[in-house]
């Protein structure tokens, strides 16, 4: 049998280094039995291509290579804002929809209302009916969920692993301690009856 | 034959008069032949749940009504952050993966790059390989789209319907134009053949 394919989403692709951190990860991966598969690992060639096609052409390729993968693990790290990086968010709903096992890890502990309400600069406040909202009135979720609800839920609903450590200082995008975690419970789901 | 369902995602369910908004949209499905279907339709009692079971909940009935609609049309508007709404983009990636017609419009018509680097405090610098990075060295993407590459390359996968207007100041995210817009796409494009 050949091992399971493990799409491993995340923002590290925008890293300086992103090679070097998804070399790390397949690593791991390698470690618990597991291929996988980082959303760089097919070069797309920008030359012949405008932007705009050159980005249609990495999302149609990253398509590809979840619809390939039967696990997805995504870094939910929260990314310029608040909460996780859209295009791994976008990869979490599109992998859960499609019945992937899904797991996730965050390398920040704070809680997502704190994080929010900094983020606005501290410009939050609590309504007459109890909420608390921004500047525009839009309120701000209080769930003690580690992110917007339909993150948490579909993790909750899909392998409910959803790690949450704080990564030592200035290892925010890249530290691994999480992902790990990810990868042992995912051979733990992916082995039961075997 | 009943109206098509239309699952009318963004971040307009956190303002104070979302259900306001919510019967607008509504009244304009109608007007196109739709039925419209809101997310905060489903009442979600509180009473006898943790904050936790409470969003977890939502999230639960949030995906069923996704499933429980033909077409979804989503509000991209950028909120808290550069980007668009995580839920929204969540839905996004999950209702394409369903096979739901999707269509989508943003209020915002800034180009991404430039809303990231604002976002930034501009504190971003071009490097020797070309690339715009931020202050962690991770890059900025400037592929001409309007959010993450993986958000329009969806929509361009899908219905190619992403509306960009500017919406009148003080109405960002409750702003109907763009909206009406993809209802009317959204008429054409189901009623082809027929």
């Amino acid at each position: 049998m050949p091992p399971q394919r493990i799409y491993l989403a995340g923002p590290e692709v925008f890293l300086a280094n992103a090679k070097e951190v998804g070399e790390e990860k397949k690593a791991l991966c390698r470690k618990y039995g597991f291929e996988g598969v980082f959303p760089i690992d097919v070069e797309v060639k920008a030359e012949g291509k405008s932007p705009r096609e050159f980005g249609l052409c990495i999302s149609d390729v990253n398509e590809g290579l979840i619809r390939s993968c039967q696990i997805v693990i995504a870094n939910l790290t929260p990314f310029r804002g608040p909460s996780a990086d859209v295009g791994t968010v976008y990869e979490l709903g599109f992998s859960h929809a499609l019945g992937k096992l899904v797991l996730a890890y965050t390398n920040l502990a704070e809680s997502f209302t704190e994080r929010t309400a900094k983020a606005l600069g501290g410009r939050v406040k609590r309504g007459a009916d109890g909420l608390l909202r921004d500047g525009l009135g839009m309120f701000i979720e209080e769930n003690c969920l580690i992110d917007n609800l339909m993150i948490d839920g579909c993790l909750n609903a899909n392998s409910k692993l959803l790690i949450v450590e704080q990564a030592p200082a200035g290892e925010l995008f890249s530290w691994l301690g999480g992902f790990e975690k990810c990868l042992a419970a995912a051979k733990k789901l992916t082995s039961k009856g075997t």
